[in-house]
Formats: structure tokens, sequence, C-alpha cells
């Protein structure tokens, strides 16, 4: 193992594909929560994290904890990491590359042999996306001390309980709590991880800090008119569904395009009967709308909600809007995006500051410590998809940035 | 059988109802070309045909064909009718009624002993909806003489070709030319309907006069934009294929808005990849655009593409629009339209002109001889649904209006 000063982009991007070979299927990347590829991938950056100088175990839900001391040996830790699962057909840098980039930090300090005025933990999280059991953030839940053990009867879809899959990973599922962690124990924590979005790409900078993981509510539409046919019904006398939702759809899009970070998506839509020629009577559709601020979604929510029921009512058709899921903001602190911050400026970057439209594990460890992230651009946007590319250039760049971060971390006061 | 100086509406209603015994299905009215069913409503209606005074035949396609003659015997007809075949499901009065009316004038002339200086023939058709074999009108375009003999070795969905149902229906294949009439011999074909759309309803009438049945444009369009997270993708850079449809959606209703016979409608509609979380990166729709006149079809069809084209560019999304349909307008003939307006106004009804959004056997028989409809109302625009229902009222106001009508009946100069 070569002994390098600083983080290498190469050894970072190098380790993303060696991780990638882990995978349940041939052609593709998919590697869930307790499967046999998860284990090969703990295996493997176990290995890392003693090589870079630190402690490393499995904790009791499976999530990988490599445990760097500061120099005073059960210092309170600043707590950095992300996820080592999947999606299905996954890309090779959601997740793991903030673990490897986090464990390349490690490295360097122990190559220099720097100790910190703190600890630093790196885990690997052994459920992010929620793929298995269909409960996400399973791993920093269980760190976080709010895993939910009704949990461990949901079963996957060969009909395995959680409860069964921890005891054939080699786990007891009676002591999922003890994953738990003390909130004085935790200083920060901070994860770097790709953007998903292709705002940094957009304006060519490598990388960003992050100002909250969007809040999200969904609903689900249905809108009835009347359905007749397309050759006998006057455009005045029709209650055309179709038209309704083609409405609230562009009325959603434009509320959401008034405020810079406010997203508003209708994701599915399915209008019936479906016929070419029958008006269309019925139409179903999906609102997903985000923003980083939970004030901010709920103005845009409720503004959303009034639009469709005004275009609703003025073309006499019925609405019903029913809602399906509400996630509550997860805000970085203001000290630890200053901090970041900080160290993206010392590289000579300005220092873009942007929300995560998508959930991170940050989403659960918020309620155990203020958290930090910090964001790497990917190729146009494109995530949870085989096509999902960084550079090793920005791998290196972004880890640079990470371990200023590391090296200068001051607590909150 | 009562002998009536004037149709009876209870009759013609009756008549229906009895037509409407003769299914394929127990629970729903299901009658197709040259099935058993069909032949068992022709039966009926030859009898009562022959009832009315009228010499009655089925010609070589499987029309049944009543003449009554006129004061000179071999004189030209006015050709009077509709269609005895029905959709799947269907009601009882879409084609029927007008078969059943005609009679109904014929019976009551007969019953006053009334010959008219022109013969007149009434025809119920073997096939307008197309059921069977995927083509419609086959029935009227035989009696044109534009029946496509091609089309004897379509097969139906249990693979028998047209050609054998017609040997097992009793009929020879080789003689369908023989169905044909010549122009000479038919002064005017006019037809009663029921409107399968709302307007007579809306408005307080019982009947209109039919200007035109309407041309036709379908398209199917395409539209690519980009997939994307739907929490990460700000709106600024968005390519979302939905949301350009939408304006689409909205773009076509309104064009179609601005002048008031012609209609547009986009029927079917499916975004991709359809999930709640991710931008839709392509949609396909379809649009059927109808209206009186073809000058009025056309352009109405180059705004309406011009408009899709606009909206696909201002919003960066590649847009195929491909034509999969075009049906010529057949108009009802000016002097047909004032013939019947007058026996509208002869009941002291206003005269109210309506085009046919829907397609009828005057769209072939335009090919042989002038043509004329009146529109009877019906309960909501309901058609092609079982719910389709009139009043033996209307019934038998429009066969009165339609006997005044016969009677007054001037050839064209």
């Amino acid at each position: 193992m070569t002994t390098l000063l600083e983080p290498s982009g190469t050894r970072i991007w190098d380790r993303c594909q060696e991780l990638a070979r882990h995978s349940e299927d041939a052609g593709a990347l998919t590697r869930v929560f307790l499967s046999r590829e998860q284990r090969a991938a703990d295996d493997l950056t176990l290995g890392w994290m003693r090589a870079a100088g630190m402690s490393a175990r499995l904790d009791p839900i499976g999530n990988v904890v490599g445990r760097y001391e500061g120099s005073t040996p059960g210092a309170p830790c600043l707590m950095l990491g992300s996820h080592l699962d999947t999606v299905r057909n996954a890309g090779k840098y959601d997740g793991m590359l903030g673990v490897v980039a986090a464990i390349e930090c490690v490295h360097a300090l122990h190559a220099r042999g720097t100790r910190l005025p703190f600890a630093i933990e790196v885990v690997g999280f052994a459920d992010e996306e929620g793929v298995r059991f269909g409960s996400t953030l399973l791993g920093s839940r269980a760190v976080a001390g709010t895993f939910d053990r009704k949990l461990l009867d949901s079963r996957d879809r060969d009909g395995m309980s959680m409860r069964d899959a921890l005891t054939a990973f080699g786990l007891d599922p009676e002591r999922t709590g003890d994953a738990a962690r003390q909130r004085a124990d935790v200083l920060a924590y901070a994860e770097l991880h790709i953007e998903q979005g292709p705002v940094l790409e957009a304006e060519g900078l490598p990388v960003g800090v992050v100002t909250a993981i969007n809040g999200a509510n969904r609903f689900a539409i249905e809108i009835k008119g009347m359905a007749g046919h397309a050759g006998t019904v006057p455009m005045s006398l029709r209650r055309d569904a179709l038209a309704a939702a083609a409405e609230c759809v562009l009325a959603i899009e434009a509320r959401c395009a008034r405020e810079p970070e406010l997203v508003g998506t209708v994701g599915r839509l399915e209008a019936a009967p479906g016929a070419t020629n029958v008006i269309p009577g019925e139409v179903r559709f999906t609102i997903d709308l985000r923003a980083p601020s939970d004030e901010q979604r709920h103005r845009a929510t409720a503004d959303v909600k009034e639009a469709i029921e005004s275009i609703c009512a003025r073309r006499h058709v019925k609405v019903d809007i029913r809602a399906t899921h509400e996630g509550k903001t997860a805000s970085c602190a203001p000290w630890l995006q200053e901090q970041i911050g900080h160290a993206i400026a010392a590289e000579g970057l300005p220092v873009r500051r942007l929300p995560s439209g998508a959930g991170h594990d940050g989403m659960a460890l918020v309620d155990l410590a203020d958290i930090g992230m910090l964001f790497v651009r990917c190729e146009a946007g494109i995530s949870h998809n085989p096509l999902e590319a960084i550079t090793p250039d920005d791998a290196g760049l972004s880890a640079r940035i990470f371990l200023r971060f590391i090296e200068a971390f001051k607590p909150a006061a």
C-alpha cells in the first residue's frame, strides 16, 4: 500500500471501481442491505480502514465503523461517512465515494503521523437506499438511536424477515440498539457525496456546500371530469380531465420556478380511458415538492393545492388531493457550512452553497449531531444509473478540501 | 299491425328495443357484420318493410333494402337509411333508430295511400361500425360502388375471412359489386340519426340539421426531454417532457375553442419513466382534430403543429409529429339542409344547424349522391354505451319531421 501525504484522486476512483465489483447482478451494480455482496464490500472497506491506521469493526446493524484516535484516546469524534449499499442498477459513486474519500483523508493524516484534538470515525452505512426492506436510512437511524425495532419483522421480496437477515449476516437482531451512539461522543457529522444534480457542472464548479437536505411533500391527485366522444362534444361543453391536469402541471411548474431552490415535479400521469377518440374522463397524477426550508415548502404546498382546486373548480371537474408522504428538512448547521466553505476557499475556489434535493444519511444523523455536507460535481447530474460519473481529478480535489476541513475542524462552542 | 296515418314514436321506440334483443352477448348489445344476430335483425326489418308496403330484399353485401314505388314505377329514388350493425356493448339507437324511423315514415304514406313523384328506398346498412373486420362503412361503400374487394381477404378475430363470412351468410362474395347503385337512380340520401353529442340537449332542442360530417386529422406526438431526479434538478435546468406536453394540450384546447365547430382532443397521454420522483423524460400523446370544413381543419392543424413545435423549441425538448389518419369532410348539400330545415320549421321549432363530429354512412354515400342528415337529441350526448337513450316523444317528433321532409322533397334542379 502506497503511503501518500495527500489524498489521491486516482486511488479513490480505483477503490470505487473495486467496490462496484461486489454486486448481485453480473452486468449491473446492485448491492443491498445484509447481502453476501455487502459482506464482501464491508471486508474490503474494513481492510482499507485498517491500512489507513484505524481500528475497524462492524456495528450491530452492519455498518462498517473505523476509528482514528485523536491526541487524547477516547475523545469525542468528528463522524464522517456515507453509505455502502446501492439502488438497483446503480452508479459507482453515490454513497461509496464518501466512504472511500473519508478513509483516504484519514490515510493521509496517518501517513503524516498527525493526530488531531478529536477522534475521527468513518462510517460506511449498511442501508441508506432502503431497497431490500422498503425502509430507508436503516444504518444511520441505528447510529442516531432512532431505528424502529418493529422493522425487524419487515420482509424482503423473497419473504425473509430483517431479523433473519441480520442473523444470517452474523449479527444479533436483539442487539441493534447497541449501534446507537451518544450525543456527547459525536461532535458533528460530515459527509462528502456526489451532487446527483446538474448545478455544479452547469456552473463549472467541482464542489459546493450543502445548506440543507430538502424536505419533501408528495401528493396523489385524482381529477374526474366527463369522458365523451372526441368528435361530438363541443369544446365549450367539455369537462376534460386531462386538460385540467395539464393546467395543474403548468401551475406547479410556474409556482416552483418563482423561487430558486424550490422544485416541484409531476412524475406520473395517467389518463383514462386512454383512447385517441375519447375525451379523458379521469386523470391521476403525482406531485413531488421539495424545498430547503420547511416554511418555504409549506407555502409552496399551500399555493399549489389552492391553484389545483381553483383550476378544477373553474373547469367543473372534481379533484381529490391526497398527501402520500411528508419529510422535514434536515438543515446543515451554519457553523459547519462555514468551516466547509473555508476549506473550499482555501483551494482558491468560489464557495457555492446549494441545497440537496436528494436524501442522505444526514437526514437521520441530524437527530444525533449537527450535520454538514460537501457536494462533488457529477456528470450531467445523472445518478441512480450506471451512467453516473465523476473524474479522478474531482475525487482528489474534493478529498483534499475535505481533509482541509477535517484538519481545521473546530467543534461548535 | 296497426295502421297509423302518422309515424308513431312508441312503435319506433318499441322496435328499437326489439332489434336490441338480437345480440351475441346476453347482457349487452353487440351485433356485427354477417353474424347470426344480424340475420335475425334483418329478417325483422324485412318484415317491417313489407308491412309498410315496400318490396324488400337483402343486397349482395347483406344490406336490407326496401323499396316503395312512386307514382311512376321504376322512378329514381330518395334513399333513406342508417345502419343495423352495432359497436360492442352498444346503445339501442345509434343506427337502428334511422332505419326504423324511415320505415315508419313509409308506413304512414302507405296507410294514407300516398304515392310520391319519386320512389323511396330504405336501406339498413350491414356494416358501418367496422367492428368485425376493422374496416368501417362496408355496407354503404358497396352501395356507393367504392367497396374495396381486397377487403374480402381480411379476417375477423376468429380467423374467418370476409369472403367465407359472406358465403356462410348465404351471399356470393363474387357478386358484392352488384350492390353498387347508379348515380342516376338516387336523387339524394337522407338519414335520421341520434346526435351522439350533447349540443341539442344543452339547447333544449329535439332535432337539428347536420351541416357536414366532420373531417378528421389524427397525430401521434412524441416529446423527448431529459429524465432527472425530482429533487436535484433545479426548475431552470429541466427539460421536462410532461410539462412541455401539458403546454401542448392547453394550446390545442385554446386553438380549437377559438372556433365554434372545431374540436381537438388529446385522448391518450403516457409519461415515462413514470415514477413519482423522476422528471419525465419522454411523453407520447395523440391528437384528434375535427372540423366541418376541410379548410378550417387544415388551418387548425397547421396552427396546432406550429404551436407544438414552438413550445418544444422554447423548452429545448425534441418533438416528433406523425400523422396517423386523415379523413375528408363529407358536406351535407345546402339544398337538402334547406329542405330538412323547412320541415323542422313547419313543426314550429327553431332550425339549429350543427356539424356531426361522429362518422356516418353518408361519408360513403356522398360519392353516390348528395347527402342530408337530421339529428335527434340523445340523453347527455352519451353513445356507444348501453346508457344511450332517447325518448319515445323525440322519436315520434323527429319521424314526423322526417316525413314532412320526404313529402315535400324536391330533387336538386
